[in-house]
């Protein structure tokens, strides 16, 4: 059985890999608009991993779709919620196990249980999300004890979430300020720079 | 790190131990108050999956207490709640990550996440649901990849659940009419009764 699971190279999607990999054939997969070539950070981390890894190519469409809403939210949480869903449903339409890193304490992108079982009726597909039942502070110790983290505010470094691309959409159309206007600025995000302990 | 999971020899704890078990050592609670010997049952399957089983005796007090909250209730739920979160209580007093095998689709003993969090803070340890983040279907699909599951009708066969011995005590108080009025008839449970690949 092989698993499709969305993939940053951050932390808790790398933990998801993991606990995966117990049960499934592992297949990373990150998504890009092609705006940018940030998904090559999360294919540095899968080749550290030791998984197959592949880029899902979104229509551009859904970018600014998701970016116009930001626009008119004034915040990020929806229009990253809407790329979320778009990924999931496409990924949905390919293959049977889709998985991701939401948290039981992330806010965002979390899909509420009747959207889940939309998704998993509609396309006739299992949706797994391993982290639901961890809290923040569990993840974190079992996180540490695999791997070793770097932990960056995301204004100084450009990571492989959909976040980045939607930045530099915003900042090309709208200018820099309403992207300091709309994101916050002390936002943590995580990449995996080293394996500490093999997992069988 | 040690993980003690509330357990009954059913399918959803047997796959909460074997996917802890890759990060954890391992032990299996069962909760008893001692007006049955069904806690037997789940020793079985403990020995069977070849990980450490302790019993957790509870107090008879909340045994009571849940069946009168049963009776004014007209439907179990509140009842079964009340004894998994006295037991959840009483673990988190002893260790400091503690599990069960609540899914993503079951609605009872499922605490809220601001329960959760309730629990976590005041005993300060770690409350994991390893199963929260799947569907009933991806359950199965697992646990029949790793075990020979047996169901049975609740009213068929005594297993090492709380049920039990609620039932045996509001029998006893208050004559079978009332548990057939009260307990679902179709209700079924599980309990593992081989194991068909052994985990790393």
């Amino acid at each position: 059985m092989k698993v499709s699971i969305l993939f940053s190279g951050g932390k808790d999607c790398c933990l998801t890999a993991i606990m995966l990999s117990k049960f499934f054939e592992v297949e990373l997969i990150t998504c890009t608009f092609e705006t940018l070539s940030n998904w090559k950070k999360a294919e540095e981390v899968a080749k550290k991993l030791g998984f197959p890894f592949k880029v899902l190519k979104l229509d551009k469409k859904i970018l600014e779709e998701a970016a116009e809403k930001i626009i008119q939210d004034g915040f990020p949480a929806n229009g990253i919620k809407y790329i979320h869903q778009n990924s999931l449903e496409i990924l949905a339409g390919q293959t049977e196990f889709i998985a991701d890193g939401v948290r039981r304490d992330d806010r965002v992108p979390v899909l509420s249980k009747s959207e889940i079982r939309q998704l998993e009726d509609k396309f006739n597909i299992h949706y797994i999300q391993p982290l639901m039942g961890y809290s923040r502070k569990t993840i974190n110790i079992l996180v540490n004890k695999f791997f070793e983290v770097k932990e960056y505010k995301s204004f100084d470094f450009i990571g492989a979430e959909y976040e980045f691309e939607l930045r530099e959409y915003i900042k090309n159309k709208y200018g820099t300020g309403k992207i300091k206007e709309i994101f916050p600025q002390d936002h943590t995000q995580s990449i995996i720079v080293d394996i500490k302990e093999k997992i069988c």
